[in-house]
């Protein structure tokens, strides 16, 4: 029987995304259980297991089709090993989580970091289709990124490549990161930074719109809404963001001359009103051969970039 | 008959570096020919060719016994054409050089940007020895990089990855590059950056003992010694540029986790002067976890990097 299921779990630190994924990357069913993460989330492979085991049965799925399960989490993965070092939201250190679910299931698994995932899930089937160098950046509460290079997910030594968000942007003078850096560039691009960085352009600015919000309330689309009214304190927000945001993309892209640069996230709703001046901000900093051989997208799959991201780490490795 | 000589050829602006290597690395002869950039370059194939089978015959080596040529060339290289896009200090553009010296010697060539196959060499066989993840730098003249990422060279879509030299490090008010932008690293960390600042520090301090040397013969060594030697004017130089340069280096190590960091080239002659204060700043700059996976070397193959890279891309490609 030909092996053409593919069974995806990408874990958050609230609920766990579960899809039974076709090899054409169809999705037959997604949905979603929470994330228990009592006793450093010891149970959430067996969570994992059930959950997948009653939707196989209820689909009428044969397991001999099922080719294996790909998963993802947030934090320091082995991919050959499936060995979790760290994923802080989740609770787990030095869990072996890939032998675990492996044993419970029956099925190969195979696992990576979320951001990597979501990467592979917009170059199989989303905006950074079929590129064979690609950078995916995702832009939230804080900035996550994944980096594609001769076809494959970089992972380096120890887990921690594509980790954008901790490049640093500002030497001397920056914004304490939850890394315990400063001045990197999930400090200015998320969506928490740049609400950090308006409510300070609001002080050196008379009359911005943004004083009507209370400081508590404000958001990074407030931000965006604001500047595209033409707010001044807004607007320079938006302005330094790009510039370094581009700036960090294009000294990326001088070390691995990507064809696709793809842009998710919550922040990246902001559309063209992002990407125009990040493509500005881009061209100024990057090489011209560099910057000639480069497309920018918005990232396509949502919220399915990491089941299909997950589901395409099976097919990789049938 | 066994394949177990490899040729190469590492081409620069004023020589060709010529060697017939062994499958262990062992180098049985290396030699140097002029570049004749005369003509857009047109006849270097040929006389590579002549070079190497006059000595082939000299050595009394079987052809039969060669595997193929690997070739560098400072520019941006199609590797798996071995079409060269533009090589401007030999003159070369748009140039089928790896298909011509195929044609002529009869032997398979590889051809690659020569700071990849320095990278190469010193991973095969020098300071970066069996890293699967590896970053290189030469700094001489200018800045030039090698990335090894999943054990291969990046090249990127268009042969433009690992340009480290032309990372942006100063956003607004760097001194302009020779590649049309401001503010690269190579500005900065090359020989010529390094009395570019000098000669600024000098200015803006008094009593320097680098004011003794005539300012067209300053070199980037006379810097380090003058710091070596305590004084200010050259030691705040170094420190900038270990500190941008460490900088520089933890952002790209955030984004592919090597484990082993390889610094050559002319300026790497400083020893512990240069690598001590650039480990400091790297630590300061990389996420915590990516530093400890990290070892800093010297380059150890010198001028024979590129050959031995040559050589490994041969035996690789095999």
């Amino acid at each position: 029987m030909e092996k053409d299921i593919f069974l995806a779990a990408d874990i958050g630190g609230t609920t766990v995304k579960l899809a039974i994924i076709k090899a054409n990357g169809e999705i037959v069913k997604k949905w979603e259980i929470r994330t228990d993460r009592e006793n450093g989330g010891e149970r959430i492979p067996e969570d994992i297991h059930h959950a997948l085991e009653a939707s196989l049965e209820e689909l009428h799925i044969d397991k001999k089709q099922v080719a294996g399960i790909g998963a993802g989490a947030p934090g320091f993965v082995d991919p050959n090993s499936g060995f979790i070092h760290e994923a802080v939201n989740i609770g787990w250190k030095n869990y072996n989580f890939g032998a675990i679910l492996s044993e419970l299931t029956g099925f190969p698994v195979w696992v990576d970091n979320d951001a990597n995932l979501a990467a592979l899930g917009e170059k199989w089937l989303g905006a950074g289709e079929g590129a064979r160098e690609l950078i995916a950046i995702t832009l939230g509460t804080g900035v996550g990124g994944g980096i594609i290079a001769n076809g494959e997910i970089l992972n380096g030594v120890n887990g921690t490549a594509g980790e954008i968000g901790h490049i640093t942007v500002v030497p001397e003078g920056g914004a304490p990161c939850n890394c315990g850096k400063t001045g990197c560039l999930e400090t200015l691009a998320s969506a928490t930074g740049i609400v950090r960085l308006a409510k300070k352009s609001i002080e050196n600015t008379h009359g911005s719109i943004l004083r009507n919000i209370p400081s508590d309330q404000l958001t990074a689309k407030d931000v965006f809404e604001a500047a595209q009214q033409g707010d001044e304190a807004a607007g320079t927000v938006i302005e330094k963001v790009t510039d370094l945001l581009g700036m960090t993309i294009a000294n990326l892209a001088i070390a691995i001359n990507p064809e696709k640069i793809v842009i998710g996230g919550g922040v990246s709703q902001a559309g063209s009103q992002l990407l125009d001046p990040l493509k500005a901000a881009y061209k100024k900093y990057a090489l011209r051969r560099t910057y000639e051989a480069t497309s920018f997208g918005l990232a396509k799959l949502g919220n399915d970039a990491g089941v299909i991201g997950a589901a395409f780490l099976v097919k990789a490795n049938q």
